[in-house]
């Protein structure tokens, strides 16, 4: 096991969904990642809090083995604050409302002992920001970055600069078209790993999630959900599992990140079962478990035997 | 291997992508699904064509051991005509023009001795059409279905009829959510089993397809492709690699139907590399033997060891 970092928004929501509606429930990058880490791994934790932000969200993280002496709280201040709401078939949202209170003027500052974090995850935030965060850490071993179209669109030199200094770039499909300037899927990973990042995950919701490398490529189907409620969350979710399996594992060979993308996958299906974070909170190891396993039952196929078939 | 038969349509489309135009060339989805199916097994064509269809085309089926006989000729009558352009992404298709010419009055018969065909696509044609190919067959073993959005919306008796006397259903995300009036795919794939075939492949393009029955669950995603210039007769070559192989091994039990998806999957994507009957022409058996075997890799991760894992 080794030490994870994970950097983001801390948030409060309000989510409306064809099967509900919720108002100020916690949310944010870092929450929905950490959640899901502390599954696998205790994840340090950086981020800010206004005095609005539920104690018993952080407790409850704490309780999960996650270190929060990263979260920094300004209790005059108001939490990030995100509303939106989600189309017939949750594949689309529109963003209704975004305050960013303490999150505008967030500059995070890891704990000195954090520096040498081996895995590291830096959720959507603006990409001078992710970079101060490289800036600090000197020991990596396996840096993810998430982004947003925003920063594709107006922060293109700053975002380059992060994907040339992470290890791994996660974008759902659209972004990497957007990013890469491309429609064709293939050609658009091939350009993004052009521009630095040896891995490439392309989230694609409840279509499942790609991992592409110069000489790997693997990609599977999204954990099969008859009841799903809020995907809010679900992208931060995957991220929060493929680094905490890393970070549990010490590792990032092919095997160990092929298995990252399945606990991903796993950890984003809970996630879409709740508001906020109650589908991560209902999720226990023995469920983990059962789903993983049915994730690799899924995905199955024999051999041919091509002497036979003659080919 | 067992006899197969495929019914649909034998078209001239004009077709403009991202990657190109094309006017007036060989499509149809009889015509995709039996070129895709003789890389497996020999197919029994029911379709009619006007004076305009290419005689090339037909030879060209002829030679890969397909048997014509079901196909009719209307010498002086234009063959069924499509016209269509793509979108950026190639996810969406507009329809400029449909001519049905000859294909308004298509009223299959088949040839007696076709009659106690196993195995049987009906590809996407008015489902009245496809009860009266039903009403012929009277020794099947495996029937599968398409339909298109129209049918859901204007036939949905008839198709309602046809769904219960098929084995399985072929729809894409949309049709099934269109059909079953759900947003959830889980859910919509339940009620379109409700309605009677044993199993229901869902086709997400792109995104690969899935295989569902009460007591199954298969995912694969498509087969990932650099150079995408057609996706026209992807859906029908799918579904004729899956008929080709299951007469071929004269099987349909879960492995085999897994199988099937598969080189569906395979035979798809190669459909996408070229215009027309381009893309099929050009897949020998070596190719497809060599995909099927990187989709197989490609969909890999490893087990854990839960008692290590503290699960």
């Amino acid at each position: 096991m080794a030490e994870m970092v994970i950097v983001g928004s801390m948030a409060l929501d309000s989510v409306k969904t064809p099967f509900g509606e919720v108002e100020r429930v916690v949310g944010g990058a870092a929450v929905y990642a950490a959640a899901a880490a502390s599954l696998l791994a205790p994840p340090r934790v950086v981020g800010v809090v206004g005095g609005d932000f539920p104690e018993e969200a952080l407790e409850f993280l704490a309780a999960r083995g996650a270190d929060l002496e990263g979260v920094e709280s300004v209790p005059d201040g108001k939490s990030f604050y995100w509303r939106g709401v989600y189309d017939y078939a949750l594949s689309d949202r529109e963003t209704l409302a975004t305050e960013l209170n303490v999150f505008a003027d967030f500059n995070p500052t890891l704990p000195g002992s954090w520096r040498d974090s081996r895995y590291c995850f830096l959720a959507n935030i603006q990409p001078q920001v992710q970079l101060a965060v490289l800036d600090q850490l000197h020991d990596t071993c396996f840096v993810m970055c998430d982004t947003m179209n925003l920063w594709i669109e107006h922060e293109r030199d700053a975002l380059a600069e992060v994907l040339a200094r992470v290890d791994l770039a996660l974008l759902n499909d659209a972004e990497a078209r957007q990013l890469a300037d491309t429609p064709n899927l293939a050609e658009a990973a091939d350009r993004v790993l052009d521009m630095g990042p040896r891995l490439l995950v392309i989230k694609k919701g409840e279509y499942g999630a790609t991992l592409v490398s110069r000489d790997d490529y693997f990609s599977i189907p999204s954990y099969p959900l008859p009841n799903v409620v809020d995907p809010t969350g679900a992208g931060d979710s995957f991220a929060g599992g493929m680094i905490g399996l890393l970070a549990r594992r010490d590792d990032c060979c092919s095997t160990e990140l092929r298995r990252a993308v399945a606990f991903g996958t796993v950890i984003a299906s809970a996630c879409c079962e709740g508001f906020s974070l109650d589908g991560l909170k209902r999720l226990d190891q023995a469920e983990l478990a059962r789903r993983y396993d049915v994730l690799r039952d899924i995905v199955r196929f024999d051999a041919m035997e091509w002497e036979e078939f003659g080919a």
